[in-house]
């Protein structure tokens, strides 16, 4: 495919949920064919008109919706007979013409008449409870009675589980086993879980929940291929490429070609049921040195040549399905990623990433908001009680990071106290800090402390705070270094103050130090960052 | 690869259940070192020795199954963690390292120790009937008061769905995503099968249905690639195709190359998470006419020019994984080949089978063994009570048939009755009736007649006796003709007196007629065989 041809396919807009193309179904021919020709005549009476427009659009909308549930009840409640594959693909492309707010009404229906069947549960449950619990303790009672009573529990425990199943699953497993059925299945999560992001409502939950488990089971790592992704791929391929790069979108065409072309690799994992379309796919770039700012990575062509490389640095991970989120994909992929490289080019040595700190602004911006509400409150209190809420008060700035900060922003941000000053400097809208000559030294000392106590130190449940963090550490990396004014994209500077992060992967550790993390929560790092949370803590230590 | 090479390879024994060639595992590594040199010093106290190296060959097996024992406690108890793959890896080796009685051992214990926690789902089903039933009914109530109560539904019925899965659930599922895992998880279900087949323990039952149900809806159909297999492929996958066909052996090096050679075509399913060993495959050979015998089939190299061919004949379909049966791999397979030679083929417009009657013989000498029974019973009561299980009876051989039996055998088979002397004709050790020129005339008009009432009468749960047909037919194929002599191999004349039968799949009803068999058990044949079928019927009703 020549430049000016993915030029074109690229004019068009590319999002994640297009839906895909399919074939006209019987279903959208049918419309059509009723649909009133409502583009001749427009000469005359043209609001009387429109408002017929409008309403027959909602009717043969309504009617739409009446057949797209009609599609989806056959799906379901079908025999399995060849014919069945029909249903499927009728359902399918139904519910991809529907208009959002209809999808949303399906979706509701789905989650609440195709639960599953109280009354029959409850009989089963009763019928359970009657049975004589086996005690494997009698040893003297015969193996055959027991095998008879054991025979009975299995049989109504099978009974029971299928009772438990909701109506719902059997289009889920008809979906699975149909070709694009789990293309589908993951737009239909992707819906759930938008509809789930603005309104909680229980059984909606529950569908999601179920649907999750399903995806999980069937996505299953080892059934995922590992393709490196070249500028001989297909171009239906590489236009998901540049439609799911999350951390650094990808500009143009050029920017494209230099990521898959010398000095560079992206793999992605291929699942056999959702072709031509990775689920989730990597970045490397191969240097000299471990990179510190995405600059490096992203400008130069090639970095160096690739016989002088030395650090196969991973840049980017993107998953590609909104759908599957939660679902963990990228099991496998960067260890694959390392044993394919350092078979390729084994004067690589060193695996690393330069990672977004996607969650440390939103963390560090909380926590000077509620110091500052604590602040206040002591202040009032003051002349009450004195400091009955001094336990939670703690000192997030030195003192000389504060003087120096109060100092310097004289004119430019204003505030009651070094955190107010900086927490104004960072909302600012248009980061001014960051071309001030004056801040910028200023602001350095306290942000990267302060980041790498976030890393390393705060948690959710035992895991790292940061997404980001938790991927990587879970995987079996170690936090390495932290890179000042490293990415300075609006992004960049919104979620990290431009902070990045260099994770290292050293294979000889790997396992270990996943599992530490996993049992004990236990984060390695490099000595220089134990050092920055070390000084976090006597201070945090002081202010007690 | 060359002809040498693949002949040296095909001279080793190929064994379905080879297990795969694993590195050796810290267990075996452990083990090897444990075991006391037994090969030195042969010559003096050689009884002795023998009997002390059998008592440390026990004492070893015993210790080897303790350790299996612990990898799979591990392997199911452990935190899921990156060394979690280790502990599968070591549990996978271990198990192929057991002999055969320890692997039955370690089953029945795995079935037994890690079913579920009943006293816990006892719990769970109290807390549940302690709940009040959500009724639709009283829409008055408010929306959040019903959300509150569904909520605590899902709750308690996602943990009481959790409860009642088995531990070895958890096994599964790790070993499922775990690369190789899936394969071992087919040994362990052939492994299960086998002892199955000897034993009817109900713990064994339920974890075979339960690895069955797991194992088919990992293994979607959608997941299949479909992959032409040439003379080109690797030896490791062509060797299974040797191993595992099952329909006509691959007697040697030229006939597995003419198979996959001009004027023949090999199709298999492959899984990505079983590579290099198709699921199932499907020989084709590429004819003027639907063939009648085995031998048109095989023996011309090749048939006639390709371009010449205007049926495309399915002779065989074998599965390679015996862990597997009972789940359908064959859905789409043959619609999609059909698809594939329709596109790459247009001239060839005839897609039909030469398919062995598996079930025949058996059917039919049963059904003479109990009507020699009951006429023997009739003969008996006759002197007590007349006739007494005579609604039973049937006269199998028309009048003119059993005549004919009983002329021309006179000197080679004796019997009171044409059955009798057919059933001792047909049961004779080296299948003379085959050589003899005078039975062959008589036989063929009672068994080609009764065939076609085997095959399209006889049922077993609304679906076909025979399991082929049952295969076929419920991928929408008719019952075409029935060939007599096509397969004169041993196999093929204990199985079905030497008959095969053509299927033929028209594509324009395959559909259909899926749909009618599977709803209604119906059963198209050509008006031929239908013909066949009416003569046996008006024989029976004349015999009421």
């Amino acid at each position: 495919m020549n430049k000016k041809g993915l030029a074109i396919l690229m004019r068009t807009r590319m999002r994640p949920n297009d839906p895909p193309k399919l074939s006209l179904s019987l279903l959208t021919n049918e419309l059509n064919q009723r649909l009133p020709n409502s583009q001749g005549n427009q000469s005359s009476g043209r609001t009387v008109e429109q408002a017929s427009a409008e309403g027959n659009k909602k009717l043969n909308t309504e009617r739409e919706f009446e057949l797209v549930r009609e599609s989806m009840h056959l799906a379901i409640s079908m025999n399995k007979t060849e014919v069945l594959d029909d249903a499927l693909d009728d359902f399918s492309a139904g519910y991809f013409s529907l208009e959002s707010e209809n999808r949303q009404r399906l979706l509701l229906l789905l989650a609440k008449e195709y639960d599953l069947n109280r009354t029959q549960v409850r009989e089963l449950l009763k019928q359970y409870l009657g049975l004589e619990m086996p005690s494997g303790e009698n040893a003297q009672s015969s193996g055959l009675e027991e095998e008879a009573l054991l025979s009975a529990f299995y049989r109504i425990e099978r009974n029971l589980r299928q009772s438990l199943k909701p109506m719902y699953e059997v289009l889920f497993e008809r979906l699975n086993t149909h070709p694009g059925g789990l293309r589908f299945l993951s737009i239909l999560r992707e819906d759930i879980l938008s509809i789930l992001a603005e309104q909680n409502i229980a059984s909606m939950r529950a569908l999601d929940s179920y649907l999750k488990e399903k995806l999980s089971t069937w996505l299953s790592p080892a059934a995922l291929e590992l393709h490196q992704i070249t500028w001989d791929d297909p171009a239906s391929l590489l236009e998901k490429i540049v439609a799911y790069e999350a951390v650094h979108p990808i500009s143009n065409l050029i920017d494209l070609k230099r990521r898959l072309g010398v000095g560079r690799r992206c793999f992605g994992y291929l699942h056999p049921a959702i072709p031509g379309e990775p689920l989730v796919f990597i970045e490397v770039a191969l240097l000299k040195n471990v990179a510190q700012t995405v600059q490096e990575v992203l400008w130069d062509n090639p970095p160096i040549p690739e016989c002088n490389a030395t650090c196969a640095l991973f840049y980017s991970i993107s998953s590609t399905q909104p759908g599957l989120s939660g679902i963990n994909l990228g099991k496998f992929l960067i260890k694959r990623v390392i044993t394919l490289v350092k078979r390729d080019m084994p004067h690589i040595s060193t695996f690393a990433t330069l990672s977004p700190i996607p969650g440390f602004m939103q963390w560090l911006l909380a926590k000077f908001a509620s110091q500052l509400k604590l602040a206040e409150a002591a202040d009032m209190s003051q002349s009450s009680a004195e400091g009955s809420d001094s336990t939670f008060w703690e000192n997030i700035l030195e003192t000389e990071e504060e003087k120096a900060l109060l100092d310097s922003s004289v004119g430019i941000a204003a505030g009651k106290n070094g955190m107010e000053v900086m927490l104004n400097l960072l909302t600012s809208l248009h980061y001014e800090w960051t071309n001030s000559t004056n801040l910028l030294p200023v602001l350095k000392p306290p942000l990267m402390r302060l980041c790498a106590r976030y890393l390393l130190q705060e948690k959710k449940r035992g895991k790292a705070l940061d997404s980001v963090a938790n991927f990587h550490l879970q995987n079996g990396a170690m936090v390495e270094r932290l890179n000042w004014m490293a990415d300075r994209s609006e992004k960049g500077l919104r979620q990290s103050g431009g902070i990045m992060v260099n994770y290292v992967y050293r294979p000889e550790n790997i396992e270990e130090y996943a599992h530490s993390y996993f049992s004990k929560g236990q984060i390695h790092a490099s000595a220089e960052l134990h050092q920055d949370v070390k000084l976090s803590k006597e201070l945090a230590g002081r202010a007690d």
